[in-house]
């Protein structure tokens, strides 16, 4: 991944003023062409009833990746259109990081791809694989 | 939807014992045979930064309702296998509500759909759709 | 649904110009606003090894219902931008009809639904469900 | 890819016992542990209106090799769950190839991604990419 610090920051700033990014502990930490890794600690306040990180933190790392990596292919504001996600295993670890890659860019969408992978003393393990799509904004908006 | 008080109130505390859940605020407010409806309010730190609720927010919900309405028709601890959710407006209002269907049981598995509705003074609008699998706990664990 | 026998005819000709609809045996027998039924015969060369309708046989039906479904309701040319299927049990009985319905238009793309159903002396029993987007096309051709 | 030539042949065998992939003149041309490659020609009779390859032949292909390459990897008779796939270009070419590998084995199911690309004398493009989850069979039954 080509790490352009000027880009990193850029995208983190904008990542960052998301509300629900900054709730959730939720940073980017790397940028590249058409990709990115997101990173979410397993806080406590984030897991379910048996100690897991909860299904819906992994959907919104995998989802906010794949949109950024498309937002980066395409330069320009973005929205998820759609998106599926498989859970692979529980994630039980220090923190998950969601590393994306936009697969294909057209005039008005692009596809990504995303891997989660839940990272502990033990190593990282892939704990789920998303794919989806992101629309181009018409107007100058910006991506979600 | 059928209501019955006392598989509300089980099916609520133990939604309600998911952290993730209660830092999103989200409840379950009618269930069913195989059915679920889950509302989140549109607080501002559930937001993206257009002030419209994030789209992970719409996923968890969506998520754990599917989830949800398979574990009420399986009548099992669950656990969500895959999703996949199509946005189709950016979810203003004042909350939303995810009514989950559970379509068909198998032995190990169910699969369901959920509309996500946004809800203001003006009425409710379907602003996502999804369609999950989900699989049923060997162990006498409980959904996630 | 609403039968309007001129734009039946329209539609089922326009699907049947695709070779690989002919080579089915696939027939649009019903058509409404943003909705559209397609039946495909059980025929034995559609089936896999164990005597079941190819998943591939189902899907395809799923997938063109989605796209005509949601050409009617955008009233042009379209193309199938992402699907997702979910097999519920074997296609074991005379035919399947894929029952779509358009649930959203936007400027540039919709969103369907679909539910395919088996048909034999018994009845008929849902088979699979999917959900898919479908792009508009900028230039006049028309759907896949 | 390993190459296990006996494996091959045995693969090859059992798929090609699919009167509908007969049907579809596509073949097995590549297996290894858990990954997969099925070759499917863009003959005339499996196009749409405009000339392309049908986006429902793109779909078995890649629902398919998703498949056997879960197949290979949990070594047991599979059936296909449900499948997730974005068309990216229209498939114009002498043929296509799915490529598949497994990415994750449990005890009842696993998860393989796709990506199918249309080769013709410019060389090979991505044309669809897939994702989907495949269930062991209980009884000893074989694979869709």
């Amino acid at each position: 991944m080509i790490q352009d610090p000027r880009k990193l920051e850029e995208v983190r700033a904008r990542v960052n003023s998301q509300p629900f990014t900054t709730l959730l502990g939720a940073e980017v930490i790397a940028v590249g062409e058409g990709s990115c890794e997101l990173k979410v600690p397993t806080r406590d306040d984030l897991k379910q009833q048996h100690g897991f990180l909860h299904g819906g933190v992994v959907s919104y790392a995998a989802d906010n990746a794949l949109t950024i990596a498309a937002a980066l292919a395409m330069d320009a504001p973005v929205v998820t259109s759609e998106m599926k996600i498989n859970y692979l295993r529980p994630a039980i670890g220090d923190y998950i990081v969601a590393k994306a890659q936009c697969l294909h860019t057209g005039k008005t969408q692009a596809v990504s791809r995303c891997d989660v992978f839940v990272v502990s003393a033990e190593g990282e393990k892939l704990c789920a694989v998303a794919q989806g799509t992101i629309a181009k904004l018409a107007r100058p908006s910006s991506d979600r």
